[in-house]
């Protein structure tokens, strides 16, 4: 996703360090008592600009929901959409993937979800990929056993790979669309990048899979 | 696929048994014997008109194919391009996939393809699709342990079935296409539905996966 310097971001953040969180680890095991209310939650790695986590979190208010985000000129833009729906079921971490288990316990989420992550196409870039095995160790071990990981993308070497990676991992794979638009879920959420390209009629492919503890 | 009633196909059959195999018991754990050299046997369930297995047969001398239809009709077609290319490493059989342990001996088989299966797209006949649980065990019992299943469909609803359904049998998914056509494999050959559909844009989806014994 192209970057903007923004002077005003560092600002920002720490102006709202209660929403956006700068210090993850901190917070690991207790993340439910930054909620109002105690109840599943669910992770996002790669939020991007917010749209497909604000929504979700406006469909499921039974749900506390967790963005992480890399980027700081992109979480300020995830940040301003979160602070304008005044939502209590939603924070965002300014953090990087890599050290997910400095952040969250073991079996503290309940789902997770990597939407339009990035392609690294090139196959010596390969453990750059958000489902690489070593990723997904990361994710079976903050996932609680009945917990699902859900990945959308557009991008179709990145879906044939993730698909053969979580095979090879041992996970089961409940649900898979090889073009979700058409399938029509009512309560799928749209990123960003999901609307530009499945304006343009690509296919968005989808899958739900498991790891088997 | 349609089948048209031809009035010679029983002398056809008749007149080719020693190629278009009518008691495919009989040979159970003996089908190299029919062939002029003893190598390794990939068996089509399903094999239509024969383009894929006649094209295949061609491509590899070094393998044994045999291609299995149960319509008479259409076996009869296939026979018919068998017998045109004059292929010492092909031979068909006329009967149905359900009995296939009554036909082959434990791991007498190296590939197994299945190509346009019929999707039976309703929930009430997924036991009829030829990727469901019930055909799978006699593919794991036939297969030898590093025996592929290569499948390969345009129908997007019967590809994400078949993932899950290897998927949840514990099968090791090691290659997905989503659009084989982009990917341009020169050894791919195409069978007539994919020639077909194929030049209408729409997608090809591939996939090889194996038994974990």
């Amino acid at each position: 996703m192209r970057q903007r310097y923004k002077p005003w971001a560092d600002d920002f953040l720490n102006e709202h360090q209660d929403l956006i969180i700068q210090n993850p680890a901190e917070h690991k095991g207790k993340w439910q008592k930054l909620f109002s209310k105690e109840q599943p939650l669910h992770l996002e790695i790669g939020t991007g600009k917010g749209q497909f986590i604000v929504g979700m979190a406006k469909q499921h208010p039974d749900i506390n929901f967790i963005g992480m985000e890399v980027a700081k000129s992109i979480v300020v833009t995830a940040g301003e959409k979160m602070l304008e729906a005044e939502l209590d079921n939603l924070l965002l971490i300014h953090a990087d993937a890599s050290h997910l288990l400095d952040y969250f316990e073991t079996d503290e989420i309940s789902t997770l979800y990597l939407n339009f992550s990035d392609p690294w196409p090139k196959n010596r870039h390969e453990k750059r990929r958000l489902t690489y095995s070593s990723f997904l160790k990361q994710y079976q071990e903050v996932l609680h056993s009945e917990g699902e990981l859900i990945f959308k993308t557009d991008n179709r070497g990145l879906f044939e790979y993730s698909l053969c990676s979580f095979s090879a991992y041992g996970m089961l794979l409940k649900e898979v669309s090889l073009d979700l638009h058409k399938d029509e879920d009512p309560l799928n959420i749209m990123t960003e990048y999901e609307e530009k390209f499945s304006a343009k009629g690509q296919p968005i492919y989808r899958c739900k899979a498991l790891f088997q503890k």
